[in-house]
């Protein structure tokens, strides 16, 4: 898709983790009680996307925060780790220091400094995602973050989805929402929200039933498409 | 749980695969494609749970033959593998010829010359359980199958367990559902049921919320509480 025919949204709205920041980096921290950190970190990721989205269709919701410490105590149960409290803090805390992926602040800037109206939206709480913002130093140009707990469910859900437009006042498909998780690209067309994926690793889609409308390597080729080349602007 | 205060249920319904059904046994046959079979088998078994719930959280129900079917092109995909039509229909076919574990046929054997009414409760088709059933020499066993079919939502979603009071015309917790799935242990819960857990692996269940009212090794094992030891009957 060109430059010259995507464009025109009245907000751009990313998701959090994997899309704006590197979940994998929390092999590091997770490296003081495994031996097998990637293994340890993608487990725990795993399941706290499995428990967020069970927990929705059983109707049993509690937020982020919770799940991401079930997720953990369960990974370290099967890993056999014994979690002291100061490591599991640690481990915990990680999430709230998560670093954003190279290009998200450059890219931030340019679509920014464009006038374009930017949030986020993501399964997480603003407990977890306010000092994450802040310790990247991103939070200046985010108009809005949208969360699960308003809604007390997480995405794929519709409506976690459907927060956006109350703030932006703009229809669905006006506002672009950018993500690197499959689950998140097929929920958020289906709520009918346009959708730029994001492939760094050149993984195949789910097929979940839903295309994006664009797929990008990193946010610098959308802001290139969206903008032009924002060096040579 | 002693076996004298455990009983008297209007109704025994059995989860299919993984607690009739070894799906493990998936890896013979993915064998004949992969030279990680084990892995392979293990990665479309979790897609094709992730596609069930994903797909019952986003409103986007498609039959349990084809998220199957997703989850395998899914899987070649990710691990290279060019699947020709023959073989993946052998794997498709698969799914009808699993085995039961060991104990099943007997421990069936009991529970219904016992007088106990008997049902399977199954994310799967009519198209794919009936002939897995034949297979088996089970079909005899069971008074109904309840599949997700008929509510085009996929288990744990409470409407998939709600099917089994209008056969057995019982309170759902005079009806004790049987199952190896940790999701399925959470979600029959919260929907009300009664719930004996089959821990064959001595895995930890995942914290969802909600704990079975019984937790046994294998289905000899439950026929013994729920009859008395049927070799010395």
């Amino acid at each position: 898709m060109s430059g010259s025919t995507f464009g025109g949204f009245q907000g751009i709205v990313f998701d959090a983790y994997g899309t704006l920041f590197d979940v994998a980096a929390l092999d590091r921290v997770c490296a003081t009680v495994s031996d097998d950190p990637t293994a340890f970190t993608h487990m725990w990721r795993a399941k706290q996307l499995e428990y967020a989205v069970l927990r929705t269709v059983m109707d049993r919701y509690v937020d982020f925060g919770q799940i991401t410490s079930d997720a953990l105590d369960y990974t370290a149960t099967c890993n056999r780790v014994d979690l002291e409290p100061i490591r599991r803090g640690e481990l915990m805390r990680a999430w709230q220091e998560l670093p954003a992926f190279m290009e998200v602040h450059l890219a931030l800037d340019h679509l920014h400094a464009a006038g374009q109206r930017l949030g986020v939206l993501s399964n997480g709480t603003r407990q977890m995602l306010d000092p994450l913002l802040r310790h990247n130093g991103l939070q200046e140009y985010f108009l809005a973050v949208f969360t699960s707990e308003r809604v007390q469910a997480f995405k794929p859900h519709i409506s976690v989805y459907m927060l956006v437009t109350e703030r932006f006042h703009a229809r669905m498909n006006e506002i672009l929402f950018v993500t690197a998780n499959g689950f998140d690209v097929a929920g958020a067309k289906s709520a009918g929200l346009s959708v730029c994926r994001v492939n760094r690793a050149g993984t195949p889609l789910d097929p979940l039933g839903a295309e994006p409308d664009l797929t990008v390597r990193d946010l610098q080729e959308l802001v290139k498409l969206l903008l032009g080349d924002p060096d040579s602007a």
